[in-house]
């Protein structure tokens, strides 16, 4: 983060949902907001917090939160949780429901989520079922989460089938539950490796491929021109970039809050990639591979799952029609100037990776659904897509 | 169960939530509509069941169920449960969870409930955050759930803070989440145990000590005037009693679904005699003492915690002026005549209790709040009541 970005006003985004309206405010020092909202939302009633936090959050980042409970007369306490999709689990949510539970929070308390979208699905699930429903607050430290976990009300956890992580159902238990405010603060950007930044992008490239359905139809072309300076994590440019970005994905919540536009768009647009993603992410030794030829080490992200999925639905669209092998092209080249992978190396044979795709929550009976690129910056929902053009879009991630 | 009882007409309740509306049937072999109700509610896209019902309940329970599953051409599997309050459980809720999802049942299949609250209490939860969210039925087999649990959507499990039963929070996990439908099966309470059946005539009790609030201020009379037919169950008797006390429930839940009415009364009204009664339920070594001196093997019922419960609530009422003695000492012979218990063997010392009932979950403000008797056939919200009224109360229900 550079210099001067606490100068910047805070840009301020409205989800729209009736009673269940709130804010994300977008900034540096945005998290020292959360005392505030929790009073002027809570009043008086809220006397207590519990912040789940990502344990490997640097310390000034929690106290910023901290101290801005304090300054509200909110007893806070902390409690600290592995941000790895493997913690995303029942176990987990047990320990942070006791937790909350030997605090003796009540309904008008609040919890915070400091975090990225792992810590951020764990805390707002707990929180969504804890007396059944108390307020929380997102306050998200990782782009990924900025722009798109945070602000919608999804929460939840995974379920391993296996008991050993080779079986793991990504957000197969949950709840939508509403936030009452998000601080998007982009201080918190600062000390985001690089890896977990460019992840980030993926999804925002996502948006700018949906953005002519949701009222930002230049989006698309505005991410490429400013590419350099969305890399360099230019302070006035991701202002703009993150404002723009949450702006799709409130809009696209307000319309259809619980995802029940079932099969002409709505909330089911967003999974653009996520269906082939979902397939190939927590998959044990399936690697990200960047178009320079070098294997990224560790588990594949999810937003590079993302980057990989968006690459296999544009080729699923090109052999079916939806959308042209040059669109194919141009967004194959965005992906790449943003350093996210090209290839996945070590994935499982294609039957499996189909077999994990029928799997898909969002199907509706037995059917894999797909959501594709159709057209310039739009998206369509495909019921039934030729099994030939799917098989053939898993085929060219293969390392 | 008397012969006869399937030719009587199903008896019908409806609960008015908007597009959560749903019917609550009442009779004889109801149980059998569950296929019909999926249909007509989930369209051809319901496919699957999961049945998760009682593991003590006869087998021809669980075949009627099934056999209408099937007529409907709906696949459907069974999970067997525990119905114990210690079995109802997060534990509990991760095998019913990884059971939705190896059978796959997606977002338009069926989770039907077979048994008593602790049964519909878990299934219904595990059918709130399966995939955010399916649809589920609820088939209660005890009075109890009949005329309380399976109407309203509270969902939930409870949490075991020791983790070895001492100190057991109940329902302090969960959902609101509505069934689709209720189907109330006279014929399931032929098979229901003595002291059950009892303990579910303490909640219709204090539904009639709520009558005067809800639109039907005769019922605790009629309840007294035909409380032999009632403890013989008498089909023609128990289905109008049955439908008068889901009346109430119904009306209740549609003026304040959420329980939102803090203060004021709505569903908060529904909690008289619970705060005591949580407090003393789930307490190893406490047992229930009859007015002819027996006490009761085994584990307090929740039922009977909720008669002590009343009988703790008139005498805290009297004190405090809101109720008289007389109508204590009427609630007391009503619930005298029906088998309820007048004492609880075992309790711990009175802060104990008072520090339990502090601990409620409908506390706001870490006030114990009280719904107490407010004359006749009506209760009232206390929100600070005074202590010594308490422990009075408390001291009434030591054997």
């Amino acid at each position: 983060m550079h210099e001067g970005a606490a100068n910047q006003p805070l840009r301020k985004v409205r989800v729209e949902l009736g009673d269940r309206s709130y804010d994300v405010q977008i900034g540096a020092h945005a998290s020292g907001l959360c005392g505030q909202v929790a009073r002027a939302r809570l009043g008086a009633a809220c006397r207590k917090a519990l912040v789940v936090v990502d344990d490997k959050l640097p310390a000034s980042a929690f106290e910023r939160v901290m101290g801005a409970l304090r300054t509200e007369q909110i007893e806070a306490s902390r409690f600290d949780a592995h941000a790895s999709e493997h913690d995303k689990s029942l176990v987990a949510l047990d320990r942070v429901l006791v937790e909350l539970t030997r605090r003796r929070l009540e309904r008008r308390d609040v919890v915070i989520a400091l975090g990225g979208g792992v810590i951020g699905d764990l805390a707002g699930f707990a929180a969504a079922v804890y007396r059944r429903g108390i307020p929380f607050i997102q306050c998200p430290t990782t782009l990924l989460s900025m722009v798109d976990a945070s602000v919608g009300g999804k929460t939840g956890v995974n379920i391993d089938l296996g008991g050993n992580g080779a079986d793991l159902k990504k957000n197969m238990i949950g709840a939508f539950h509403q936030p009452i405010g998000v601080l998007a603060d982009t201080l918190m950007l600062s000390s985001l490796d690089e890896r977990h930044y460019r992840a980030g992008l993926a999804e925002c490239v996502k948006h700018g491929m949906l953005g002519a359905d949701f009222r930002d139809p230049m989006l698309l072309e505005w991410t490429r021109a400013n590419r350099t300076a969305i890399v360099r994590r230019d302070v006035a440019v991701l202002a703009e970039f993150i404002e723009r970005n949450v702006a799709i994905k409130a809009r696209v919540v307000a319309g259809d809050e619980r995802e029940e536009s079932e099969g002409t768009g709505g909330r089911a647009l967003l999974n653009l990639g996520h269906t082939f993603g979902h397939a190939i992410e927590a998959l044990p030794g399936v690697r990200s591979v960047l178009a320079d030829g070098t294997t990224l080490p560790g588990e594949i992200h999810h937003g590079e799952a993302v980057a990989l999925g968006l690459r296999a639905a544009c080729a699923c669209a090109a052999a079916l029609g939806t959308a042209s092998a040059d669109y194919a092209g141009k967004i194959g080249a965005l992906l790449d100037t943003l350093a996210l992978p090209v290839k996945a190396a070590g994935l499982p044979p294609t039957d499996v990776i189909l077999e994990r795709m029928s799997h898909d929550k969002k199907n509706v009976g037995g059917v894999t659904r797909l959501i594709l690129p159709c057209g310039e910056a739009r998206g369509t929902v495909v019921p039934s897509p030729a099994a030939d053009a799917v098989r053939g879009a898993i085929e060219t991630l293969r390392a």
